[in-house]
Order: structure tokens, then C-alpha cells, then sequence
């Protein structure tokens, strides 16, 4: 037997200046709303803009969203809406739309959203009441969580990070207006291209990959080569940024239907241990990841190599393959404007033993899923590599 | 402004040998249930291993499904739920899954089902209840009915054909299982195949393609390029059976992200005046058609070149365009194994001009999203040059 699924019931709509597509979008939820908003946006324009489409509503708003959403601040904007909400709004970047994913989850069904949060040692709690609908609008480019259904949580008092994972929390809708993302800074709009891009391939080499994912993971990182460096070099180029609009959602749509692998391991033990942000921690161990990884995974690694250097589709394969660390180093550099390792996030030396044991217990999934199974001594010569 | 939409709420679950899983599906849909299939399958294995897998719920078969389904007979099968239903399962080719999607909405919100169809001189009877969960369980590899919000109706009385056109009617899980179309005949599997091809290729081409449909377009031509030959010299290879299955659903998902274009206008409009099957009127026209739109769609016709006989990637581009009418009648005739026309399905030279009418007034969708738009003189011209 063999078996694929395709399940994305989100209703995407993506584009430039669209925002105002969100008042008929909530009209028919009823009148109570819960407004979750990233700080930066709060007095801004964005905000009142978004507050007068919903004239006539009922709104709370929620804008105490932090980067890795905790779940006691979870919690506490679940209990904003005790006396009932139809309907939440998201806006930000994924932290903001992971909190109105759990919030929505908490709300509905009691508890705390740790409890949702699958562990080795106890199973989720179930959902059995429905929840609101939802409408993401995405202020960055690169989580695509506006098209999955996790939400990242993270625990202090156990100092972990754990994932919702259900079919039930995708958002009903998300409105991804490229103008929104316009006033991103370089480094911002750099690092969490990289993550989309990331989504895209590590979904397409993973060992969870199938016809499905693959189209998602190939249109993104078209859109990726198409307009990455563009988009760094010019931030008000509305084509490009609307290029990375998709290529963010379907880097959702990538992990959706596949996963991630080793550099999101890598990079997310990196962001445990030091303060790397997502993206750069990414962009710092995937070349190496991608060298230590080869022979394997030689026949994609060419294909993404031909997709971002076009100028190798008439090499052997082996070449175009070996030619994609450099080729990914080159492109990162280009769109971040300057270098970054391990060591610019501040991971020491002897540290690096203690990436690699939280890469090999809290991101295993990521690990076991890469074309090739790294060891524990493999993950650390991978790791120091890129100091 | 700029925008396009990602939206398919089906969860498509496709593999080899998995109709077992209905069981589980089915389990939390509630007691009643409607059987609706094709009478092909009446009294078969697939029909006793279904209701098997149903046992426990009280089903009631609806097997009088007929090719080009009649509002007279949907509405009959909407009368045999009176009572109740909690879902419905579809399974068969196109007509048996467009039946039960209109059963569905007949059922649910009374009248019959031409009232939901769009005409021109009066809009389509608003849904305002909800419909039951509809698991579609496709057994030809063609209309990717599966993974559409579209349900085509006959009115005889009325000498019509409509399309019922709603997110509402989208199959809520859709199980693709290839097992079930290994027993397909060659000229079956034949046509189906070019259809679903079609389907990905015109919703390429068309005005209304995106970077949403293009992806889905190009996974679908590749998995035709890769099995469709195959699946028709040899009906009991399962992998190729799996491929066609998946061009199939994901044909659907190009049509409902984009739209069908030319071919199927003049396909459409040739079984309306022959009874030429669906596949075939496409088969016949769509090479003629491709000629005529050149030098139009040269970069698309090129690329869709190059997927079908991977030879032509170092030609020069207008070369590997104009290779494709060639190309697309060679590939079909291997498929069929026989060489079919317009005349082979009973056109007549004097039938030519009332074909080019019914598409210009039926089809006029069809004509118009096509990248070149042909007068009524061209596509009296196109025609004959099929016969």
C-alpha cells in the first residue's frame, strides 16, 4: 500500500493591496471579534486601517505577541475572549498567527495551551469543540503559517518549545497582501526568505516528500530564485515582493504535505542555545549541511542548484550538485548584505556539543527525515563547521 | 491591484489499494447514509467491499447514474433522502461524482437541480443550508471531479447542459485509489487520460493561469508525460496506474484554479451535435488547435514540448513549439492505439457550422480564455481541419 494526502482547507488569497478584501471576508462571522497583532503594529497605520474595516464589530484586541509565543501569554489572551468571540484576526509575522492558532484552540476547548502540545510522555489533549474562524494576514515573508497547521509553543517553566499540530487549526483564511510586507527591513526580508526557502527545499529532499509537496516546494523556490535577491536589494519592488508573498505560502504548503529536515534541526537547536534568529540560524549550517550530505540526495541537490544558477543546466549532474553549498552561501550573502555564522550569533566552541544533543532530542523528527541520518559526532563536526 | 486564490477544501487521499481507509472515514459522518454509483458497478466486488466497509451505517444505493446526469434523475435521487441523510459516497467516473455533489445540494436546500445552476437571464438559487459530508471514490482517471467545485447538469427539456458552480460542493475527502482503475479498458483509460491532460494543459495556457494553477498544471503534465503511455499498452502496471490517477486529481485542481480553454470549448461543443465521448471530442481538436494559436503561446506550447519529448530541450524555442501539434497526435494515437477524427465520431462537413455555434454561445467561456480568441469564421476553419 501507498499513500499520499493533500489537505490545505485554507482559502489563500494572495496579492497586492488587498487588505481591504477583509471586510467582506469577516461579514458573514458575526460581530464579536478577537484582533491578535504583533506591538509593532500597534498605532499604526495598518492597525486603524484594519480597525475600520471592521466598523461595526465588536473588537479586542490582543497585541501582547512576543517572538516564540509562550503558552501562559497564550492562555492569557484566551481568556480575553470569556464571553464568547465569533471570529479571530491575525497580523504579523508567525508568531502573531501561532498565537490566534492556539488562542482559538484555548478559547474554545478549556485548558492551557500546553496541554495541545503532543510530548513523548503524555498524547495531546483533545479538541472536540469547533473553533472560530480564523483570518491570517501575514506581515512577513517566510514562516507560511498562514497555509499549516502548527502553532510553535513554547514552555518556560519546562524550557521547551512544543507544536500544536491539527488539521483543526488552519486558518480559515488568509488575505497575504504583498503591500503589507513592503516596510520590511533588508535583514528581515533576508532571513525569513531564507526560511521560506528553507520550507520549500528541505521539504523537497526530505525522506516525507511526495508529488504533492514536490510541486509546492518547486513553484516556491522558482519564486525564490525569481526574486530573493531582488526583494533584498530593493525593497519597494512590488513584483518581487509579491513573488515572495507565494513563495512563503507555498513554503507552508511544502511543509504541509512534507517537513522539514536537518537545517531546521540544526538551526532551531542553534536558536535554543544562543539567540539566533530563525532564519539565520538556517542560513548559517545549510551549505555545510548540504556538503556533508552529498553523494546522497545528488539528483535534487542538481535540480535546485540548475533552479538558482541556471547557467549550470548544461554540466554533469555531479557538478551541478556539488556546486550548490557555494551557490547557497553566494545567494545568502547577496540577500543578507553581509556574512553570518554560528560564531556572529554568538555560539562558542564549547557549545557546540550542546546544539547538536538538543538537534538529536528535541528536533529529531527533523534529523531522522534528512536523505541522510546524521550521528551524533556527524552533527557536531556539521555544527563546528560552521562556526 | 493584483490578486488570485488558492482554494480546495478536499482531502484528497491518493495511493494503491487504500479503499479499506473509507471505513474510518465514514465512521464519525453519522448513521445514514446515500450510495451513489455508477450501475457498472452494481452488484460487483467494489460495491460489496464497500458496503461491507459500511456496514453498521443504514445505506441506500442510488445506481441509476447515466452519463451527462439529467436534473430529472438527480432530483430523483435527491427524493430518496427524504428522511434523512448524515453523508453521501460517490463512486464512478465524473457522472457519478457530479451526480452526488447535485444530489447533495438538491437534498439539502430543495427544488431542483437546474434551479443551482447560473444562467444567463437569471442567477443560480442561493444555498443557504448546509450540505453532508460527500466522500468522492473516483474509478476512471479524467475529470478530477474529485477535486473540483463543479457539478455539470443536462436539462433535456430544455435542450441544455449548466455547471452548478460553488465552494459548497466540493467533495469533503476524496479517496483516489488506482487499485480500482486497473480493470479500465485501453480506450477508456485512452481518453480519460487525455482529459485529464487537457485539463492541466488548457488551464495552463489560459488567461486565467496562476502560480497557484501553473504548479498544478506542470505536476500533472509531467505524470502524464512520465505513464500515460504506459498505463495504455499495459493496464496492470500499478505505478502507472498511480500516476494517472494523481494527473487526474491534480487536472482538477489546475481547472479550479484556473480554467479550461479552447479544446474543451470545441470538444464540448462536438458532443453536443455527435456523441462523441468527452475525452475523444478533446483528442481530436486540441492538436488543430495548438497549430492554429501559434506563433500565440510559443514559450507554453514549447515547454509543454519539451515535457512530452524531453529530445526537443536543446532546440531552439519556436522549433520546440511548432513540434507540438505533432507531438500531442502521436502521443494520443499511441494512446488509443487508432487514429480518431470529427468523422470518426459521425461529424458531417455540413454539421461543422452548427459545432462552432454551440461552442461560441455554450462554451463562450471556453473560447474566450484561450490565448488566441477565434472568430466565428476561424473556428469553422479549426473544425473542418479535424474532420
Amino acid at each position: 500500500m501507498y499513500e499520499m494526502t493533500f489537505f490545505c482547507p485554507t482559502e489563500l488569497i494572495c496579492g497586492f493591496g488587498i487588505l481591504d478584501r477583509l471586510k467582506e471576508l469577516v461579514e458573514p462571522y458575526g460581530n464579536r471579534g478577537l484582533f491578535v497583532m504583533d506591538p509593532f503594529f500597534q498605532g499604526g497605520e495598518t492597525e486603524s486601517r484594519i480597525l475600520k474595516l471592521l466598523e461595526g464589530k465588536q473588537m479586542q484586541t490582543y497585541a501582547q505577541v512576543i517572538p516564540n509565543p509562550r503558552d501562559t501569554d497564550i492562555n492569557k489572551g484566551a481568556s480575553l475572549c470569556q464571553e464568547g468571540i465569533d471570529f479571530i484576526i491575525a497580523l504579523g509575522g508567525g508568531s502573531s498567527i501561532d498565537t490566534a492558532k492556539a488562542i482559538n484552540v484555548v478559547f474554545s476547548n478549556g485548558g492551557s495551551a500546553w496541554d495541545y502540545v503532543k510530548k513523548a510522555d503524555r498524547p495531546m489533549r483533545e479538541i472536540t469543540k469547533p473553533l472560530v474562524p480564523l483570518i491570517a494576514i501575514p506581515t512577513t515573508a517566510g514562516t507560511g503559517a498562514e497555509a499549516t497547521r502548527y502553532s510553535v509553543v513554547t514552555n518556560e517553566a519546562q524550557h521547551g518549545k512544543g507544536t500544536i499540530k491539527t488539521d483543526l487549526i488552519f486558518p480559515t483564511k488568509a488575505l497575504v497582501d504583498a503591500e503589507l510586507m513592503m516596510s520590511m527591513p533588508r535583514k528581515t526580508t533576508a532571513l525569513t526568505a531564507i526560511d521560506a526557502f528553507a520550507h520549500a527545499f528541505e521539504a523537497y529532499i526530505g525522506s516525507k516528500a511526495n508529488a504533492f509537496s514536490e510541486m509546492f516546494s518547486l513553484q516556491a523556490m522558482k519564486l525564490f530564485a525569481r526574486s530573493a535577491k531582488r526583494v533584498c536589494e530593493d525593497g519597494s519592488d512590488r513584483e518581487a515582493r509579491c513573488d515572495m508573498a507565494m513563495c512563503s505560502a507555498l513554503g507552508g504548503l511544502s511543509i504541509t504535505h512534507s517537513a522539514t529536515t536537518l537545517p531546521h534541526g540544526i538551526g532551531q537547536a542553534l536558536s535554543g542555545v544562543t539567540d539566533a534568529p530563525h532564519g539565520g540560524s538556517i542560513a548559517v549550517c545549510m551549505a555545510n549541511v548540504v556538503r556533508w550530505t552529498l553523494p546522497e540526495c545528488e539528483e535534487r541537490f542538481a535540480e535546485v542548484a540548475c533552479l538558482l544558477e541556471p547557467g549550470l543546466k548544461d554540466k554533469p549532474l555531479r557538478e551541478q550538485a556539488e556546486a550548490l553549498p557555494d551557490i547557497l552561501n553566494e545567494f545568502f550573502y547577496d540577500m543578507v548584505g553581509e556574512s553570518v555564522t554560528m560564531a556572529s550569533y554568538g555560539l562558542k566552541e564549547e557549545q557546540v556539543e550542546a546544539v547538536a544533543d538538543m538537534a538529536l532530542t528535541n528536533y529529531y523528527g527533523d534529523v531522522s527525515r534528512h536523505p541522510k541520518v546524521a550521528s551524533r559526532e556527524e552533527l557536531i563536526g556539521i555544527i563546528r563547521s560552521c562556526l
